[in-house]
């Protein structure tokens, strides 16, 4: 499910964050996350290709954030996982004979792009740094 | 799925208000839906429920709208449809010896909820009836 692969991938960034420049392997990662190491690989592939972690391979290899947690915010993961939307237009043909048939894939097109953009514009102003802080705070 | 099912929803209501006061049977919107009557009647019990629709029962009965297209918009009809967000936290228990873990459920509900709280607000700005006026734009 694309929602707890959004969840995961924030926990995944979020524990980088808290740990600042250790490296973390995707089994400890699994821990934290209380899944398999094996959906945590395939997170990081993506994560990887969107520049946002780096990873050092090797036997005492792992990973780490790319960049610093106050320059990585929420907008920035969600486009990196390009998860299915819940507001869709249809997928299916529409009915020749009918007007409104034939206007709502654009119509759901637009409206799809604005719930997107609503999202992300929200997802922006949340800085992974601002993440790690609540976790500090939850734990002091 | 529930983003097919919101669009779904979004075009038996968008036909509803074209039709104006005449009455619609669940054949005539699966058709121009290009779904199975099934579907349509599954999905207007919850319109009716969230009082959006009204059925009149009998051989030549159907459903209209509930109130003017311009009383209705499109986040009373994803609220209807209670659908499954795209950002939510995740359902399985914390490790909790990790701090990040522990924090976690806490985090991921506050995004979900700003999240949800932008996607109804920009849904908030569309009413149907600006919908009813697009498909007639679109057939001019």
């Amino acid at each position: 499910m694309v929602n707890q692969q959004f969840a995961t991938a924030v926990h995944v960034l979020t524990a980088l964050a808290c740990n600042k420049k250790e490296l973390m392997n995707s089994d400890s990662l699994a821990t934290s996350v209380n899944t398999n190491p094996v959906v945590i690989r395939r997170l990081l592939s993506l994560l990887t290709k969107a520049k946002l972690v780096n990873t050092v391979r090797g036997k005492s290899g792992g990973v780490k954030l790319a960049k610093e947690a106050s320059q990585i915010n929420l907008k920035d993961i969600y486009l990196a996982l390009s998860p299915t939307e819940s507001i869709a237009p249809r997928d299916k043909t529409p009915h020749k004979e009918c007007a409104v048939s034939c206007a709502m894939h654009s119509i759901m097109s637009t409206v799809a792009e604005g719930t997107q953009k609503a999202t992300l514009k929200y997802l922006e102003t949340q800085k992974l740094s601002d993440l790690s802080k609540k976790v500090s705070r939850a734990n002091a």
